[in-house]
């Protein structure tokens, strides 16, 4: 008997669109899902170029509106992967058109915005997710199994950083990345909303907040070009760079935990250094992303002297994802955590299930990042 | 105006047809060709298990009898992906049939019948590569890039580990990796053969060598069920092993390097560590496969005071093959090594250059492989 | 010529006693110093401990009145190594004395003290110096001679923890460090302070906080004997714990950098980690006082492709301090940082300049942690 | 009532005469030992030299004949720090005159020698230790208790490396560590020569060995002024280097695991670099020298899912040595393993044991050496 199929429209086709794409052509091959997915249209403005990457990316149609793409009775799926400032938009139109929406993160430019984007869904009634990927690196997987499972026992810390040094460089071009209207914020949104998402999927909701936003750059060179963090050439006109450079807060947790987070794209020679470390009264754990296949562990109830972090290389069949993949030392990459999330959106919808994560965790992510940046305004404490 | 077409027939699906398929199923996603590739058959014994895999990994059609496949005028290369005990009929038939092939390693099971391949494609005049696909991780090929380009100087040593311990269990099945008539010879063919290919390739070719081969497990139970590394069950039956559990040599290198070389499956904690440090007079490089996104470098030419080995992340867009995938800082994996390899493997076929590796290095690799044995055997050191 | 001899009297006789005892018996056998140290006088109030200390670490006279030991004309230096709620009085009367003055960090239980006791040593125009001892670490001070040169440019971040373990413990018991009238603060004073004093040391003052205390666990049992870190047992009688348990805080510098400061003794599996990492527009360090040898530097100046954090081993003839001891990769240890920062006093004593660390550093320090317990306090940013 | 006092006569006070008198005046501060220690008389060849060196280092008397020190009556220890060519002629005639005698490592130059030096403290009965130093770090102490304890299983794997780069520079002189009759064997004696002690040590006796020495750079300017590894300077007269810069064996442990050992001075980049891994059924352990307070550890029996390298600080109150010292997570150095095996072996005198390692094992680590030497000259396996 053959699968229930699901067509997916796909707005938006730089990187975040390369990295979905795989996804939907991957997840196949690997997982044996309830359902089968077709990779039916990818929708961009440039006729040309969003015709060359259904092409390269394997999409059988091309659309230049993404409104014909949400009115195409054939399409199951809108996934919406264009930069944030039209995030709320075409997902309110996706769900109002009844259709199962998935979103790149941060799901708004604004708290607002992501109100009316859960409040969509949630009247349309339709399934719904937002790409904070990283929660299914196989090692983050297997921490928040250990966590569940009690092997940290109380948490006391989290602290967490995303550090980057892609606009350290002056004149890095003011890519739509650096303009507020087009992105809401700079690295807070960016990259600080990732580690948000991993404090809240790992220790629970956050209570309070206090934090600091800086821009160390004001002026750059506007881009010439491609306008997007890969290939993005500067001009010799210059522009107001209107987000922030770098983020970081300290937070306590409903749980009792403290937190310490920090996200910065002006931490010189940190490439892609989402970090986490938490510890608890039974042991702890750290997670780096640039060695997404480890976890390390620390199991405070090992015998006297014998205790130390251990590296487990989360590659094991009985490991999550890892038995979908290759044998125990041969790593996945970056791609597969969006494999590994399409995979089980896709589950979840068949079981009827709600997405994890889904619209709810895009709302109450951005409730941190704004009450990071009302604190940065108030200069104190702002209770979530 | 369309690119020229060649077509595939896989012999082989289990591990090795699901690292393949996926690189000729991925490499035009991620690589501008100048051929395209199509998945057109897959060959196996068991007809229900190769339709399963025909559909999972994508190929068009599906075939029990491989020389059906190398008589199939529509198929361009002939890719051979099963136990080393057919490499030597299938290849040696499908260059006679005038077909590319394409070969695991170590080419044969003997060096007669690596010398017996050679000697096929040769005179048949086909295209021809081998899977030594650990040359085409970023930051090997980086490595290959640096010494070439005398960044290490004068090389004094090469020492190279390939460590696993997937059987270090008694109780682990007598798979067909474990039987001599089927493979050739134990770990020493299967792992001892990458790093030998390393060492030539960065190196280059093996002048003398010594050596020691050991078995420490010498009965085992049959295999019950599949018999390859994923998924094996043991049975109630006892067999013997008829390969090497370890096997370790020193070399002397004919540019006047120093080389130590070990292979075991029996170092209990280490699951895929292919690793190789080497020191020249200008510097030296470490590479570890279980972290294949990184090289260390250490530059003897830096300032007083601020030497030291540095962690390069070879993800970066001038980096070899990373540039294709994803931005800095966002790893690849073990699949993506095969991936390289077709990609280069079908430029070069393209432009009528010589694959790298190709059969030659197949067999260079065989004759190492065997004056290890030989000298195992003799208990003293054999010229190459 | 005989050299000038400075007799040391040593208050306390416990951890901070053994490793100042173990400097000034080792300090004449490393470095040729301009002036002679004499181990006259250790002093503590149980008499047969101190005898035994005296005899165990080598001082020539034993004393339980540190009055008498201020008030002893032979000896030239008076070193605080008490709990803190002595320094400020035993301090004070020293300077009043006309002695030199060592003291332990943080040299006061309050920022009064502490600004006491600088006045006092100011008024009587006495040396001083205090045990800030980490800044001594070879790779510590390499770190200063890298970025005083100019080799980090423009400093955008530094983030900084010191973590332990040694309390998390619930049935750890109260011991003096635990007790705010002994000691003042707890994690904040004992360990923040550490990372405090490198921050300023680095980069500079400190511009404003915002920061966080916490005591997980409320109530621990007394201390039975021995009322320090090393050896305590725990009576059947309970407590109040009345010092914070862990701290963090964000800072920026006077400098324009943004700073992120966190202390626990609750990071299970953290035994010593005092780690920083600073950022800059030329590059980037990295410290951790367990590998307390090592630097890692990142050279944002490097040639393309070629970057990455390098692990300087930082016992090179030409670093700090290390052409003191032994051949390169032979590492010192904790202890050395002792060593080290007498030998600087001593010669900077001798030359008739400030120490570095003196009792500025030592006030400096206690304003940024007043400045963090009031933020505490207010829940709101405090400027320096 | 207090303690017997052993006087110690040293000869040598170049870079292990620095080292054996830190030991001698530090062992008291750090263990509770059943002996006392004289620092009686340090002894050399050139006066004032020595002199120097007896004041700096804490020595009571300066001789410049070793055969008055042997004779002295109050004498009780000679300790041998030369180099290898006076060795057996120093340690037989205090052997002789009923000195306990403590040697550096190699204790001769050849194995005769060894064999002459092992029969002469035999026959006097005098207690006798070799500083095979490395035997004492705590991380190696652990590793022996646990491999002792069981930990590891059966062991089917050591790999050893000892790897540094002081002489790479070819113009780096022809010091007495350069010329065989001063020395034995160079890179082989040297450093070979501890990594076969830890193998000794760990596993047990070798059975068997095959081996390969080289010299890279065969000339060198003859030394001008200082002839040791610390600031030796170069001459303009060339010398022949006499001795190997490399030299690597395999080998066959009399417990059936196999080993692979290498030590070189040509490994650009690696200064101290000591390290080996040892894989048992049930375990593995790392050490590396250059980080010798941590053992890394791989449990085999952890549950599944939570397998992994642990890295244990080998700091612990519990653990060899470290409880002589400082809390958890404060390191020691490369001295401190000298003291620890000063501590052992007058503990071992007083209790009229033997000393661990001694003169047997000064000899039966040169069998070792010599099996590879004579397996390098004819080319094939030697048994022990």
């Amino acid at each position: 008997m053959s699968k229930r199929k699901l067509n997916v429209g796909l707005i938006g086709y730089q990187f975040m669109g390369k990295a979905h794409s795989n996804a939907y052509r991957q997840v196949g091959r690997f997982f044996d899902l309830p359902v089968e997915v077709g990779m039916h249209t990818i929708c961009g403005r440039t006729e040309s170029a969003v015709k060359d990457a259904a092409q390269k990316m394997g999409w059988d149609n091309v659309e230049t509106d993404w409104r014909k793409v949400v009115a195409n009775p054939d399409i199951d799926i809108i996934d919406v992967s264009t930069p944030g400032d039209s995030h709320c938009e075409i997902a309110c139109a996706a769900a109002e058109a009844g259709k199962i929406v998935f979103c790149e993160k941060p799901i708004g430019n604004t708290l607002d915005e992501a109100k009316t984007m859960l409040d969509a869904v949630k009247k349309a009634g339709v399934a719904n997710a937002v790409f904070h990927n990283y929660r299914k690196a196989p090692a983050v997987a297997l921490a928040k199994k250990m966590i569940a499972g009690g092997k940290l026992g109380t948490i006391y810390h989290m602290r967490a950083v995303y550090l980057q040094d892609w606009i350290a460089d002056p004149n890095f071009p003011l890519v739509w990345r650096l303009q507020k209207e087009k992105c809401g914020s700079g690295t807070h949104g960016d990259i600080n909303a990732h580690i948000i998402d991993l404090g809240r999927h790992l220790l629970g909701e956050f209570d309070e907040v206090v934090g600091m936003m800086h821009t160390f750059i004001k002026k750059r060179p506007l881009a010439a070009g491609i306008d997007d963090k890969l290939g993005a050439k500067a001009s010799s006109e210059m522009g107001d760079v209107t987000v922030d450079d770098a983020a970081a807060f300290l937070a306590k947790f409903k749980n009792g935990a403290l937190g310490t987070f920090e996200a910065s794209r002006f931490a010189v020679g940190r490439k892609n250094h989402n970090r986490f470390e938490i510890n608890g009264s039974k042991g702890s754990l750290i997670f780096n992303l640039e060695r997404m296949n480890e976890l390390e562990y620390y199991n405070n109830e090992d015998p006297d002297g014998e205790h130390g972090f251990r590296l487990i290389q989360a590659t094991e069949a009985s490991h999550p994802y890892a038995g979908n993949y290759w044998p125990v030392g041969h790593i996945i990459g970056y791609e597969h955590t969006f494999v590994n999330l399409v995979a089980d959106a896709l589950t979840a919808i068949a079981e009827g299930k709600p997405c994890s994560p889904d619209f709810v965790d895009g709302y109450e992510n951005q409730r941190v990042l704004d009450a990071v940046e009302k604190s940065h305004e108030s200069r104190a404490w702002v209770k979530l």
